[in-house]
């Protein structure tokens, strides 16, 4: 087990109607609000109305930003940090899933820094300080709205790059599995493949000795593999959301790499999928993962065989370990295609005529492999997308 | 699954090593701090020195407070509560296991109350402010390190008495499990009964849809489990002791009851055990819980049946369940036996002749029953204790 530091200090606040309690939240941080949001489904769903009520409530001030697109764009956090520094504000509400709490978190950052806000993505300075932020979930999938993670897409180059420091942490979360009632199937199954991939990003490393974490790992992934199937089949059902939602929180706060080293290869080659192609995070994961499986499971059997033994129930081959491997990926590819996700690259519409291109992206100007475990070359990461081909 | 607010402050600094770095992280909090710890072993082990050395490093001044007892009592809390007034103390700082730390807590939220501090055990008063508390941990077992819990025993009457109350929770924890490699076997038994046991008072709960949980709780019995004989076999495990060090924080923090009920009424019953009769917390847990199990598993025998397969891979009896159910209760017994733990009240010299006033004692006065799910009245309570003999 490695050395390891842990705080993951943001707020849970679970349940039904929790939403309602958002302004008294708020105003413990501010006065004054900076609403940020995506497109117009919290308008119609009465989402925003709850909120905005809340707000009022408490007499808490607001300014709205609304407008946040999957893979979120610099150029809309440059006018939240403007907004934010003309209106004064103190703290940023982000209402929405993953792409609108990174958003958030990366205007929280901006904000009172003097320079250009993309110097901390491209390792040219890091954030001392940030506004707080505070998370009204609607997506369970990201994992953001406890993480210290922020992906931001520069559309100059469609750079799409992360940014993970303890800062970035919001300070609580506000989570109703009934406000994902309304997500559809397919968004929902995307969401599903992002919270897996966030564990199994940790489950596949070379550190030994993790038992604690490992099992963890594995009640996460069991919990989904549940769940999942049950909130597709009926899309009102509280406690298969409720799992979901609090799954995808665990799986990504930290909690997990306790004592252990993630991967990350396949989130860094989906990034470069999603940047170039706009395909959702989950759908692209759902593709590269099991092709980075293959193409590196004999580098760690006993990992891969134990993911196959004790997350989907596959007898273990003493004889042939390797196909006890092998089955557990079938399994994870079966399950993604149950759930309607897709498997390969073409059911994204994505031919092979930019394969060169993402490898090369895929390896950032700072590395020169790339995954922890991995560490993929740039003509690996070619060879795992062919794979998914 | 129940509606839950979660917040687990304490920054977990786990690894060989850490304990050379409790200075700094004081220093954080105050210039002036009370050393709070129990007997002499941190002297013998060195660790005594570290400490001061790494205080003193830092420039932090400190008043020492030694002699914490097993079940720790409230002379000595009262006596820490008028040294930090005199001295203008500003953090405390607890080295050791859980009856050090709990009586920090109890001295921290005791100093800036007017009223005497057992108003807040006896649900007259509650605590609004606290001095931080910071822990170096030597012995895992109660959680207190990360809990909400102080457990403090007052002589006036020999009541053993819990607080659980979120202002309770340290501010750190430095964490080596190298620390933990001098132990004697049956310190470390009962540690590993106790931490078993924070996670089954929340595992047995009539709550139903709670799949992540459940998960997450057999993910940590089966790490005890498979990591206590380790440790005892070989003590300086490093490995086996981080895995069990670890897994008693993830014990009680309160992540393993989001979205359910606890019972702990076996918790109760063992309190007013070890009041009376000051025999380890483990050990009187590894011979109330099982009798516990006994005499309430036919009231969810899904969960009893559950926790059989699961955490112990005992093989369902779809024909009867109840089998599995006893088979479960009987791998717990089988186990406690193998790390050197009684199960029976007559293996801790404890005979019949006061088993009424147990009864009576752990039904506090302010309850009509005892345990969340349970719901023992006095009568039964005694019961329990007689299937313990």
């Amino acid at each position: 087990m490695e050395n390891f530091e842990f705080l993951s200090p943001t707020r849970i606040i679970f349940g039904r109607g929790v939403e309602q309690r958002v302004g008294e939240e708020a105003k413990k941080f501010s006065g004054k609000v900076l609403l940020h949001y995506g497109g117009g489904s919290i308008k119609r769903s009465g989402l925003y109305d709850t909120v905005a009520a809340s707000l009022k409530s408490a007499g808490v001030e607001f300014v709205e930003l609304g407008g946040v697109q999957p893979n979120p764009r610099l150029s809309l956090v440059r006018e939240g940090i403007g907004i934010c520094r003309k209106e004064g504000i103190g703290f940023i509400l982000a209402v929405g899933g993953g792409s609108v709490i990174d958003s958030a978190k990366a205007i929280a950052i901006g904000t009172p820094y003097t320079g250009d806000v993309w110097d901390f993505w491209a390792n040219k300075a890091e954030p001392k300080e940030a506004l707080p932020v505070g998370v009204v979930l609607t997506i369970p999938a990201a994992g953001s709205e406890a993480s210290n993670s922020a992906v931001i897409t520069n559309e100059d180059g469609w750079l799409k790059w992360g940014l993970n420091i303890e800062i970035n942490r919001p300070r609580f979360a506000v989570m109703n599995p009934e406000l994902t009632f309304t997500l559809p199937a397919y968004q929902t199954a995307s969401g599903a493949v992002d919270i897996m991939a966030h564990v199994m990003e940790r489950y596949f490393t070379d550190v030994k000795h993790v038992d604690l974490t490992d099992h963890l790992c594995e009640a996460v992934l069991k919990t989904m593999i549940n769940n999942t199937a049950i909130a597709l089949a009926r899309p009102d059902d509280y406690n298969a959301r409720a799992e979901m939602m609090w799954a995808g929180t665990l799986a990504h706060n930290g909690l997990l790499n306790t004592g252990r080293l993630g991967d990350w290869a396949s989130h860094m080659i989906e990034q470069e999928l999603s940047a170039i192609y706009d395909v959702a995070h989950g759908a692209g994961l759902a593709v590269i993962f099991p092709a980075w499986m293959k193409y590196t499971f004999q580098r760690n059997l006993a990992k891969f065989a134990q993911f196959a033994v004790r997350v989907w129930g596959v007898e273990y081959d003493f004889e042939a370990p390797e196909r006890t491997a092998r089955e557990g990926i079938q399994r994870l590819e079966d399950f993604y295609r149950r759930i309607g996700m897709p498997t390969r690259l073409g059911e994204l519409g994505i031919g092979d005529d930019r394969l060169e291109e993402m490898a090369s992206k895929s390896i950032k100007p700072w590395m020169t492999t790339m995954g922890n475990v991995s560490k993929l070359t740039r003509d690996e990461v070619l060879e795992v997308l062919k794979l998914a081909l």
